[in-house]
C-alpha cells in the first residue's frame, strides 16, 4: 500500500542541458526510477526539440505520474513558463516551454532555470537538508546561483534572482557579454579556467583533468583551483555578509576539484566576510550529483502542485 | 475613542546614534509625539548612558506606553537584545542593553541595529510603503544595509544580515579593518569621501557643503557625487543581479546629495546589472529622513509585541 501511494506519486524530472536532456521518473522520496536520455543540440529550433522530448516523456509517463518539471540553463519566466532564452542552444527566444509540453502530455508542467532546480533538490534531498538559509552555486560554462531563504527558493520581485556570477570583484576588470566588468563568471567561468589551465600548463588540457592531477597534488593544478577558490571566495563574503546564510552548496563540474578549492574559498571567505556571518555559514559540495537537475525538476514541480505535505 | 485607543497603543522608539540619542513617542499611525533628545559622547560607559536614557524614558512613558524599540549603530544581537559592539562610542562590548532598559522601566525592550530599524520604518510608513523586497542602504561613517524580503525584516541565521558595506568593489582595493579589501564602505563611507573632496576642492570641506555645491551645480562637487554613484551602483547592481529587488531604498546624510548622485546611482545600475532585474528595480530616496530611526524602532517593538494586526 505504501509503495502503491508511492507510485502513485511518482512526477517527471526533466534536466534539459546544452548537450543533452536527462529525464526520469521521481518517486515521493527522490529516489530516480526510469531514466532517460536525448541529445539537445541535433535539432533546429525549439519545436524539434520538444517535439522528441515530448516523445521521451510520453514513453516515460503511465496512467501514475502528477506532473512534469523542468530544469534549464538561460533566462526563465517561472511564473510563466517561458524560456527566454536557453544558453548554448540556438533559437530559444521567449518559448512557451512549460505550456507546450503541458498541451502534449496533458499533464502540469513547471519550468525553472538550472540553478533554482538544483537547489530545491539539493534542500531537499541532498547537502541542504535540514537548514533554511541557502546560497546554491553552479559552476560551468556560466556561474548560476539560487537562494533559499526561510527554506523556500526566493525568486525576487521579476522571477530572476540568484545571479551571482556577475558579482563585481573588480570593477574595473575584463568586460562581460552582461554589460558589468570583472564579475565573477570572467575568472571562475569554465572558458576563463580554461585560458587559465592552458596559459598555466603550456597546453590544451580539460578541467576534468586539471581536477586529477590536482587530487594527486600537482602545483600548478593546484595554483588553479587555488585561485579559482580565491575569486570565488571575494565573491562568497560579499554574500556571506549581505546575507548571513546557514549553508552554501558549490555544484557543477568545477566543485569535483577537491579539497584545494574548498579551503581556498573557505580561507578567503574567512578573511573577507565579517566575523559574525564567516562562523555560521558552511561550505559544502553539492551532495545529489549529476541528478540535482532531475531530483530538483522533480521538488520543483511537486511543490507547485501542492504536494509536499501529503507525499511525506 | 479612536483617539484614546490610539494613545493606548503608543510604543517609545529609541534612535541611539553616536553622537545623540533621540526618543520619542510614537503612536499607532507611526506619527512621532513629544520627542527628546540627549548627548551619548559624554558618558564613560554603557551603564551611565543607560541611565540617563533610562531617566528619560521614565519621563516619557506614561501609562500607555506599551513597549520601547531602541535601533543601535553596530553589531547588536536583535534575538538577545545584546549590543556587541557601539560604532563610534567607546565601552560598549556585549551589553545587554535590552535587558537592562526592560529591568529599569518595567516595559517590553527591543533592539537591533540602525539599518534593520530604518529599513523597517520605510516599509511601513515612509519610501517602502507597498513593497515587499527592499534593500535599504544607510550612507554615513559606516555603511550599512538592511534586507527585507516577502515584506519581513530577513536577518539571516545568526542576526547580522545585510551588511552591503562590505561588498567588493576592488579585491585588491585599500584594506578595510573588516578584514577585506577595497569594500564598498572604502568609497563612500564618510571618511572616504570626505577626503576626496578635499582632494577635489583643494581645502577642508563637511559634505553637507559638498551637497549644498552639487545641487547648485558646483563642477567638482557634482564630479564627487557622480564618483560616490559609480561606487554605489556597482555594489548595488550586484544585489540587484543576486536579490532581484523591488526597491532599494537610500537614507543617512549623503543621500541629500540630490539628483546627482542617485543618476549616478541609476545608470551604473542600468549598465552593470541584467537587464530583467534592473528594470524591475527603482532607486529612491529614504522618506522618513531624520525620524527613520524612531519611527523604526517604534515599528520594531510593534511587531515584537505582535500588535501589528491589532493596532491598525
Amino acid at each position: 500500500m505504501a509503495s502503491r501511494r508511492r507510485s502513485r506519486a511518482s512526477v517527471v524530472g526533466v534536466d534539459l542541458g546544452a548537450t543533452s536532456a536527462k529525464l526520469a521518473l521521481v518517486d515521493g522520496r527522490g529516489r530516480v526510477r526510469d531514466r532517460r536520455a536525448l541529445s539537445t543540440q541535433r535539432y533546429r529550433g525549439p519545436r524539434a526539440l520538444i517535439a522528441v522530448l515530448v516523445a521521451e516523456l510520453r514513453r516515460l509517463i503511465g496512467g501514475s505520474v502528477q506532473g512534469i518539471g523542468i530544469g534549464a540553463p538561460g533566462l526563465v519566466n517561472h511564473a510563466r513558463g517561458l524560456v527566454h532564452q536557453f544558453v548554448n542552444i540556438r533559437g530559444w527566444h521567449d518559448v512557451p516551454l512549460a505550456h507546450l509540453v503541458a498541451r502534449a502530455t496533458g499533464l502540469p508542467t513547471v519550468v525553472d532555470n538550472d540553478a533554482n532546480v538544483m537547489a530545491l533538490g539539493e534542500l531537499r534531498y541532498g547537502a541542504g537538508r535540514g537548514t533554511r538559509n541557502i546560497l546554491a552555486v553552479t559552476l560551468g560554462t556560466g556561474v548560476g546561483g539560487a537562494v533559499i531563504v526561510g527554506g523556500r527558493l526566493y525568486r525576487g520581485v521579476s522571477g530572476s534572482a540568484g545571479e551571482i556570477g556577475h558579482m563585481t570583484l573588480h570593477a574595473d576588470g575584463p568586460a562581460c557579454p552582461c554589460g558589468n566588468h570583472g564579475c565573477l563568471e570572467r575568472y571562475v567561468g569554465n572558458q576563463a579556467l580554461e585560458a587559465r589551465a592552458r596559459h598555466l600548463l603550456k597546453r590544451r588540457v580539460s578541467l576534468e583533468e586539471v581536477s586529477r592531477l590536482a587530487r594527486s597534488g600537482h602545483r600548478l593544478a593546484c595554483q588553479l583551483w587555488r585561485e579559482a577558490g580565491r575569486h570565488l571566495g571575494t565573491a562568497l563574503a560579499g554574500y556571506v555578509d549581505l546575507m548571513n546564510p546557514e549553508r552554501i552548496i558549490i555544484g557543477g563540474g568545477v566543485a569535483q576539484a577537491g579539497p584545494v578549492l574548498f579551503r581556498a574559498i573557505r580561507e578567503t571567505i574567512d578573511a573577507r566576510a565579517m566575523r559574525v556571518p564567516a562562523r555560521a555559514v558552511r561550505i559544502v559540495r553539492a551532495g545529489l550529483g549529476t541528478d540535482a537537475g532531475i531530483i530538483g525538476a522533480a521538488v520543483l514541480v511537486r511543490e507547485q502542485l501542492g504536494q509536499r505535505q501529503v507525499i511525506q
